[in-house]
């Protein structure tokens, strides 16, 4: 970390953050800059994400959680790809409430979820700023040469699959919020966690690479993120909504109110990945899914044309009224 | 770009980033991440630092000039490492205030710069804030495997040289705090510029590879830069101010108010490039710069010992209030 109080910074930096920075690539955080050789025959995996408090977070949530969310929101994007951790960097800007416990909460977070994602922290920038926290990680993974799976290569006949379950956490962001649903305090508790804290399918991430033939994480909604990998795959996706997997939480939420199936499908922040697999995948896909202890559900196939359509028990395309989340 | 108003945003970035992602690996910005393979042979070195409204930039200042500061301060980075810009991710957190025009502006600075120093876009994200304009940029460049120039290198007897002019932006920003001095209209203009924009010296990049036993980029100041470098070093520093270079604007500044030396010399924002040179490549460097065009000066030398000490004319060693510039 460079630029901005050194005195102070630096010795903040070497206390809090130089534990994370493992690889010897990252000089113990000490240079202006790292160096990575990525493993011979893979290419470089590149993704930034950025969140703010207030927009992303709320400003009282842990310290450690919203570092831990940071880095997890970019980590699901490489498992989406396809790709395995390779390292991070953070931009972090603080206002100057801030004190030494939050910083120390921070890194602690930051630090567990390196150890867990096998990410080690290859450099960063503290910034004081009149604004909220800001947290913006750059990741890097590793695919091998030429096979990062994209968003665009989902072909008719393709199956659709999503990991995980839908929802979630849109449901606990309009809990956190102030709804009041009649949920008991496991429920309740599962989708207020997942607001607070993505859990990123890297466990899927090889799996995905052999087997998918398109792939993104669901970071904007279901319906809105579908229709993206739609269109730039240049094909039509049709789901059935009954096979979108929901949690027990998020099912008893929607059979107290059902406009809030709405939110489960078009909310944000879910962090599952959503790809097709060709026929001929599929059942070795499982397997993998398996193996990898990571729950998959087929919801609907991939054909001819455009558009993404959820369609009801009776048949019927579900219309919405705001496709994606937005932040702006 | 993923992440945050799908509809809006997408469309944004399409018109206005789009044209900057030039490499095939990013993928037009239609995916969820890019990628990249560093040429044979080489590492992959890696850079973060952002910047804020109101702490880095004038929140008046151009839209295009916060784009080229927000990317310079990280190309600055990669030439005093000896390294070949690859290209840079970007995350960029807007008050409601900006509007398309201040975006354009933004998009159409970062696209120059990208062509100016052929480092494309790969990336980025762009989300909401209540606080002011934040851009955190991350670069990646390339060097030869194991060849990353560090902090650490400089050995006794080595000489230690700085390119361009010191002192420039820190006095430039004295000027936009209001400080009034005796320049003309030319020497005003010229350390307003270095404020507002820095000049990175990426054309000397190659010969600091091939001829510099320690670099870092001038950022947070010369006197507490040359410290930390003389640290990691384990070597000490010893520094002739008069050899320093001064442009004739911070010459002027400095001939009205002796204090203003300080400033030059502790004040951040530089972004040249400092470096020590072992003495048998010392004819070498020259002669590289020089095809470079990159003007250089030889400050001082290296010794056994620790610290680094600044001489004025008649040897006595200058003290500074801050050895370095804070922005917290």
């Amino acid at each position: 970390m460079s630029s901005s109080s050194p005195s102070g910074e630096d010795r903040l930096i070497a206390r809090f953050f130089g534990p994370i920075a493992t690889d010897p690539g990252a000089l113990g955080l000490t240079d202006d800059a790292a160096f990575i050789k990525p493993p011979p025959g893979t290419e470089m995996v590149l993704k930034t994400d950025a969140i703010v408090g207030g927009i992303h977070f709320f400003p009282e949530d842990p310290a450690d959680a919203v570092a831990q969310k940071a880095l997890r929101v970019n980590l699901s994007d490489l498992a989406a790809k396809g790709a395995k951790p390779l390292g991070f960097l953070v931009s972090l800007a603080l206002p100057k409430e801030i004190d030494e416990a939050w910083l120390a909460a921070f890194a602690s977070g930051l630090r567990e979820d390196a150890a867990t994602y096998k990410c080690p922290l290859f450099g960063g920038d503290t910034v004081r700023s009149p604004g909220p926290v800001m947290v913006s990680v750059a990741t890097f993974g590793s695919v091998p040469e030429g096979r990062m799976v994209k968003r665009a290569g989902a072909r008719a006949g393709d199956h659709v699959f999503v990991t995980g379950s839908i929802g979630d956490a849109a449901l606990g962001l309009r809990l956190r919020q102030g709804a009041s649903w009649p949920l008991d305090d496991k429920q309740r508790e599962h989708l207020l966690s997942r607001y607070l804290l993505p859990r990123p399918r890297n466990a899927l991430a090889q799996a995905v690479l052999d087997y998918a033939s398109a792939s993104m994480d669901v970071s904007d909604g279901l319906a809105g993120d579908l229709a993206k990998l739609a269109r730039v795959s240049k094909v039509a996706a049709e789901i059935e909504v009954a096979r979108v997997p929901l949690s027990d939480a998020a099912q008893a939420a929607i059979a107290h109110d059902a406009a809030l199936l709405e939110t489960a499908l078009t909310g944000g922040d879910d962090f599952e990945i959503l790809c097709t697999v060709p026929p001929a995948n599929i059942d070795r896909f499982r397997v993998a899914t398996m193996m990898a202890r990571t729950a998959i559900a087929d919801i609907g196939v991939i054909g001819e044309g455009e558009g993404a359509v959820f369609r009801n028990r009776d048949g019927a395309a579900m219309t919405f009224a705001h496709a994606s989340f937005s932040h702006f």
